[in-house]
């Protein structure tokens, strides 16, 4: 379906926040900068899908005109990894060079990681072979200012397509929103969970509900190796993620606890 | 809200077929052989729902009688991970010693790891320092015979609740459709990636549509330490996965992909 200039990259751009959120529009002003890009998003807020899938029911591909012949743009009555299926299998006609998921409206840091529908969309790039990256603003407004993460994504961007990623290894990139960024670290995944979860609300029939809320425990808030520690001290974190989740060290451990020593 | 005899383990049981599934009913049973069981799953199918949460719509939780005092049993109309975060802040008065999710109907093996609910959920008990374990049984029938993986479940459920797991490790398990199984396997996360997934259809309007189909692609079908390999061979498989997704032995070549170094 799609046609693009061969000198040129193919930049395939997604998010969770919906096609038309400020996020992924400027997400697609910068790749615009190294290529042709095809935009295939949700139709609508999907956050907190991780890599969910619709197993079930019909999914429809929407084409919007767009203002350059640079660019195409479909949404999809789906999750972020049904549109990077659907890019795949039935929108491009030739594998992207790059998947760039975002700009997310809000942290996906630590274990957000595990339920963010801006790396589920990544994630699913990864295990098709397409070197793949999502990108977070610390900030969930609607009209967030992400003037800071601009050159942060146009620098990993150029990275990415200069050098490409190892295979099955993809990239989680959050920005802090921040006046002035201190710099950008590699890093690890900081170890936490999420507590306090909901909040318990009464319907009209007086039947009680609940509503997801909580904060973020940080179990390692001193090691400057994580992501949340350069996050809180002005830094943009890049965290190389692994679509395998087999724990390989522990394997021989393993092995002895099933008694198959 | 619920009370457990302290002198035997409390064991959460979850799913993503829903609270009525078959497998959901026969793994209760293995469960109740060794402790007290709270059973709180999904209203209904929850396929391919990954470790999704539920950021906005109001969770209801409704509670169903049982015949049985060591057992209580609830449905909530959310993802797995929805159910055991509310398990473990609104339902449960106590940390649960396990939490086992499934049988599934159906292959959690290889990549369907990152797009299972029944993995979901048993990611988030493991973020949650409970020891965690999903069992799946490789048939997608409703009412497939999963007499062969029972001594399976009441083995590692009776070595998990003896030995406990190490922290942020959770088990994958799966377990082929057969008659006579020779084994079970500690292994590695098969490579691959689904294909060809979607069938177009066309709705009442004339207007097309796609549904997920396709089938999984083993990108190293010789490799006999891969739960593929060990399942197409009539063993179960057991994969320890990790929570934490950061490719740590590739952090100094990020420093150099960076320039930081």
């Amino acid at each position: 379906m799609t046609n693009s200039k061969k000198d040129e990259p193919l930049i395939l751009i997604t998010n969770d926040d919906g096609f038309e959120a400020k996020g992924i529009q400027i997400l697609t002003q910068i790749a615009l900068q190294f290529g042709n890009v095809v935009v295939v998003a949700p139709d609508g807020p999907r956050s907190g899908q991780s890599c969910a899938i619709t197993p079930r029911d019909p999914l429809y591909i929407t084409e919007h005109k767009t203002s350059s012949d640079k660019l195409r743009l479909f949404s999809i009555n789906g999750t972020p990894t049904d549109c990077v299926k659907l890019s795949i299998h039935e929108i491009l006609t030739e594998k992207p060079d790059l998947l760039l998921s975002g700009i997310n409206h809000g942290s996906n840091s630590a274990i957000s990681v595990i339920y963010s529908g801006t790396m589920g969309a990544v994630f699913e790039g990864c295990v098709q072979h397409i070197p793949s990256i999502g990108f977070s603003l610390c900030s969930h407004l609607p009209d967030a200012d992400f003037s800071v993460s601009i050159p942060v994504i146009e620098k990993i961007t150029r990275l990415a397509l200069q050098k490409s990623l190892p295979k099955g290894v993809c990239l989680n990139v959050n920005i802090p929103a921040t006046e002035k960024l201190n710099g950008i670290r590699i890093c690890e995944q900081a170890k936490g969970y999420w507590t306090e979860e909901f909040v318990r609300k009464r319907d009209e029939s007086g039947r009680t509900f609940f509503q997801l809320a909580g904060y973020f425990e940080n179990e390692e808030p001193n090691n400057t190796a994580t992501d949340e520690w350069a996050l809180a001290n002005g830094y943009a974190s890049v965290v190389p993620c692994k679509i395998d989740k087999t724990a390989r060290l522990l394997l021989p451990q393993f092995e002895q606890w099933l008694g198959n020593d």
